[in-house]
């Protein structure tokens, strides 16, 4: 017997017959004798629905609001999933993050957790009852409503298992696992049977869809297995985890990541001395905006251009805040550019490996394709490209890394 | 400048344009200087909704579970609220029933109030915030969500303006006073300037639209001065309070009030005996089953006949109960009637003057109306009728009392 973290997400419980399905799954795992904390998200449609009533008033709402508004999606879910286990005979118990309690910063909209009182679900677990708590959502100090952002609810989930040292955290959703790339993007995309949590959080700008990137560095950060399953068939999924998949040691890279929701924004001319990159970055991360790739270059003059890329959605705030920066510093010039893309290569074997990123490199010159920023870490190569060449790049370098064939061991199995 | 409490019901915040409404009215109040704390419902058709998605899983949906989906209707439209008051330059803060504390008993669906801490509204009030306030909610001593039953938003209000020891609490709605019956029945009701609590208390059958018993009794306990408002239309209102109107002094009876949502459960040859009462009523007040009109008559054979009627919605459940205590009792027989009414004539002028009774009987005699149970209190007399003649009934006694004339003194104002 296992204590098991499972969460579904808003299309597995997007209505009434779905949220019956989950109940029965739930239902399945709580019969093989399973302790069980089900983590849910809104119904599908409906923080789209609140977010649009909230449009309605304000084009920019207040966040204090929109938390307290939007966190009604995940409740109303728990609620709804409790009826469906009792009906099925399983007693059940529903939670929001103020009654769990989730302990969040108060950075409303994009709050974090910062601690976990896991008393309650445990009395609950103890009695055998199921606990299921509403995604995405906390409390800070003060009991004011936060939320986690957008997919907060993986990291609720993941958060949870921390703080129940949880056997496993299944992640239900609509794919069914982690594939070398997008399916969509490219037909020869497979199914990984592991990932490490590094590779996981490489490829998370991807897989936004299948992952949120806090819950795997959560997850990485306590050791807490994540497994990515299809809510409604069955399979294995991806496991993520610590250790490296032996069967796939032979291969380089494990996946091509790519994201087309970032802007670019260059500083030009900027005077030369220390202390400059704060100047600039500082400002930028105090309005809580996040920035992805950064490159710098000096220039003969003992001028420097800036260059940083930051989500789509904060590119008019931090456009504002550069042109008031880049006065002060009497910088030349500020463009920005959202018509960017940013496609990486990810694999533990990297490390081993030399010449990774020149076959990337020579496959996208191969192509025609140019590239504008180049950012390297242990496991990653990413460049930003121009976002009509994404699917192309993608393509491209799945095909030349011999991702689309299966692994060697697995044909021997 | 005084400390109001408002209360905006399901249709005064039906739709964006109606928050908006309801916004530019508590702006107005608060140029006018006022504090202002305000207690809203769920926009209308939203609980019907959320009832329904409970009723797809269980015909009786868990109670915790139910409150937990139902009580989330309300914080929606406190957020919205807010925003829209943020929107004018009007500071906000929307709570819900567990943030402010609102404490309960853990009758989950019909949750009674026991406390509330006015802390954090005081805190507020004093940096020159509006108060919103999710009305319907509170959370037990466990931290477990309830609600007080549709309509609770008005105690809700009532018992945050006796906690703030507001000067008035107005309750918005979709009429424009206290009539001296339902207007949709007689013609020619009348709306009242004033009514007594004691009055409206028994005028609130029929005044269930307007504003729920428990909101009276509660104002009346703690002399909270409740003004009825429309929340469209600029007017007086009713003011409900512990004086009466010196105008009235004149007029024996206020209104006309009834209710068909009642049952009727009659348990036949009961031994007459000491305890029989309790033995009856006793379980069915455990199951939270209020009972209105009770009636024993005893028989020459030394056994009694007992009737009592309970909410509609409650027969199934009280009839159940009752046909157990019946066979414990060795009872002759149990029956039931949902096709009644109730008709009460109301007035605190009752009190020095006699005949309304006869004049009442009288009344309904000529119309050909038959009675079958009289219950009466120092300020009320009501019949259980047939329904169908509920009507009749009505506009009968309206004009035999006089109502549908002007009182006197105010044709001579």
């Amino acid at each position: 017997m296992s204590l098991i973290v499972q969460k579904f997400g808003g299309t597995s419980v997007g209505s009434i017959e779905r949220i019956e399905q989950v109940a029965d799954k739930v239902a399945r795992f709580r019969a093989d004798g399973h302790d069980l904390v089900v983590v849910v998200s809104a119904m599908s449609g409906e923080t789209n629905r609140l977010i649009a009533l909230a449009h309605e008033l304000q084009e920019r709402p207040v966040p204090r609001e929109l938390d307290v508004l939007l966190s009604t999606g995940e409740q109303v879910t728990t609620a709804l999933l409790s009826m469906a286990l009792h009906k099925r005979g399983v007693p059940a118990r529903s939670y929001n993050g103020s009654q769990v309690r989730i302990l969040t910063d108060d950075a409303h909209t994009k709050a974090r957790i910062r601690q976990i009182d896991d008393q309650r679900l445990r009395a609950d677990l103890a009695q055998g009852c199921v606990v299921v708590v509403a995604g995405f959502q906390g409390v800070d100090e003060q009991g004011n409503i936060t939320t986690l952002g957008r997919g907060g609810s993986d990291t609720t989930a993941v958060a949870l298992a921390a703080a129940l040292q949880a056997d496993e955290c299944q992640i239900y959703t609509d794919v069914d696992g982690v594939y070398t790339t997008d399916p969509r993007v490219v037909d020869g995309a497979r199914r990984l049977e592991r990932i490490t949590f590094e590779e996981m959080l490489e490829m998370a700008s991807m897989g936004s869809k299948v992952l949120q990137i806090r819950a795997v560095e959560f997850a990485g950060k306590y050791n807490v297995p994540l497994r990515v399953l299809h809510s409604f068939q069955d399979g294995p999924g991806t496991l993520i985890s610590l250790e490296e998949d032996p069967q796939m040691e032979a291969a380089t890279i494990s996946g091509i990541a790519f994201n087309r929701d970032e802007a670019k924004l260059t500083i030009l001319g900027v005077p030369d001395m220390p202390g400059t990159a704060y100047r600039i970055l500082g400002p930028v991360g105090d309005a809580n905006i996040e920035v992805d790739v950064i490159v710098q270059n000096v220039a003969a003059d003992n001028t420097a251009d800036f260059t940083f890329t930051v989500g789509r959605a904060d590119l008019e705030r931090a456009e504002e805040i550069l042109r008031r920066i880049a006065a002060d510093l009497d910088a030349r010039e500020v463009r920005s550019d959202s018509r960017i893309a940013k496609v990486s290569v990810v694999g533990v074997g990297m490390r081993s490996h030399a010449g990774v990123a020149s076959q990337m490199f020579a496959a996208l010159a191969d192509v025609g394709i140019n590239i504008q920023m180049i950012t390297t870490s242990e496991i990653k190569i990413s460049v930003i490209i121009e976002e009509k060449y994404l699917e192309l790049a993608v393509r491209t370098l799945h095909s030349s890394f011999g991702l689309d064939r299966e692994p060697r061991d697995e044909n021997t199995a």
